[in-house]
């Protein structure tokens, strides 16, 4: 029920309905599970500088010689032709990100990023489970208004970024006033699926796991779907995603 | 699984996504349960000679007295102004409806059918739960390709219409190949709320649902959620719907 003194929430099932939502003021969470804002959170877990999410192949080869970053992205849910990485969790260990700047387009979740940015004034953090804690403290801890935003798969709804918004709700819409069926249905659904999030995506047929699955990446998939192992918050300032001060020593701090 | 040799089934949660889907050869079902499809199922079950879905109150009042026909509709879940009834199914009984043409406007769900129409070649059907079989029975016999277009609220996805469609998809899902998250959530959903739909739309705070209790219609909603109570199936054919020959001895026979 709307609760006219708490901050609003709602969950926005994808891109193509962002345009309902009104962002000013308000922070969006972008969620694009498998994979971009799990490698996010990952590589900023383990010390990468700062990620650039941009929204073309040209413009991350381009941006990449310039700040002498990794250039890193997918389309279709494979490496992109020209760049150096994919978008996989396991390619970024402190060896190797540590320091350095990493430069990632991928074919949904970039996308809502830029779209949010354009739509309004609006602070933006990203979200999957693998940051699920930290996305969750800031998001109570800021008293602000919430767009839970799921990337979706070329702007068709799916299932793992849906359980994700779910996963938020449930943790903290107690103090959020929701009046929203989006939200309500995401918290149910992940409700149903906590017990084993990997077996509820692979009966319920979520097409992106089949694609990930038939691509070999299991183990990519079981990583993804695990709370909090990179429990940072990244916040985008500059045009780039920062680990939020303190974010990592808090999630340490948790355990 | 996608199954090759079977028609495909997507199910598409707002008209705003509708763009995403290839309506042609396919038969789009539009769902508006809380309820204008109800009513339509409603009004045809009790002999309504046809229902003509318009998209504006003017062209309501001008159809209405071009066809001499009964001028319906709602905004904002009221009878709109200017037209003479609302959109309850507790309206259209036989003695006021049969022989009638009745010409219809609503929120939603005229407009996601005239939107179904602009996009491409596709018959079109409504469905709810007061003609969930009849509906069922049509798709399972005609073996083409099945968009479950659910009519939401303003576009945005609400929870009566996403429970319709799993219906559909849990009683004849296996006879389709489905390669739609938004059709296994819904299913999902679906399966939890079977028991009690109404208590489900209750405590999981479905907007629509709090809208018409505070409006006093909780009669409304509790019929619109009954199975096969007007197990018609109406077909659009020349600019209005009506019933399918033989759709109302099929239900009778189903008893």
């Amino acid at each position: 029920m709307p609760k006219p003194n708490l901050p609003s929430l709602y969950t926005c099932l994808s891109p193509a309905l962002l345009h309902l939502y009104d962002v000013n003021d308000s922070i969006v969470v972008i969620i694009d599970v498998l994979r971009a804002t799990s490698t996010i959170a990952t590589a900023l877990f383990n010390g990468a500088e700062c990620v650039v999410p941009v929204d073309s192949v040209p413009r991350c080869i381009e941006l990449g010689l310039k700040l002498n970053g990794i250039t890193a992205g997918e389309r279709d849910g494979r490496v992109a032709e020209g760049l150096s990485y994919g978008n996989s969790p396991f390619e970024y260990p402190e060896s190797f990100v540590a320091g350095r700047k990493l430069v990632l387009t991928t074919t949904n979740g970039t996308k809502l990023l830029h779209m949010a940015l354009a739509q309004g004034k609006c602070e933006i953090i990203t979200g999957a489970f693998l940051n699920l804690s930290a996305v969750c403290d800031y998001l109570l801890a800021s008293k602000k208004p919430v767009i839970l935003g799921c990337a979706a798969w070329k702007d068709r709804v799916n299932m793992e970024d849906t359980l994700f918004a779910g996963a938020v709700v449930d943790r903290i819409g107690q103090e959020f006033s929701i009046n929203c069926d989006s939200s309500h249905m995401a918290q149910t659904l992940y409700r149903q699926a906590k017990p084993d999030l990997f077996e509820f995506m692979k009966i319920n047929d979520a097409s992106h796991f089949h694609r990930l699955m038939n691509y070999g990446l299991e183990k990519d998939i079981r990583h993804c779907l695990s709370p909090d192992l990179a429990n940072v918050l990244p916040v985008f300032r500059d045009e780039a995603l920062w680990k939020a001060a303190g974010s990592r020593q808090q999630a340490a701090g948790r355990r």
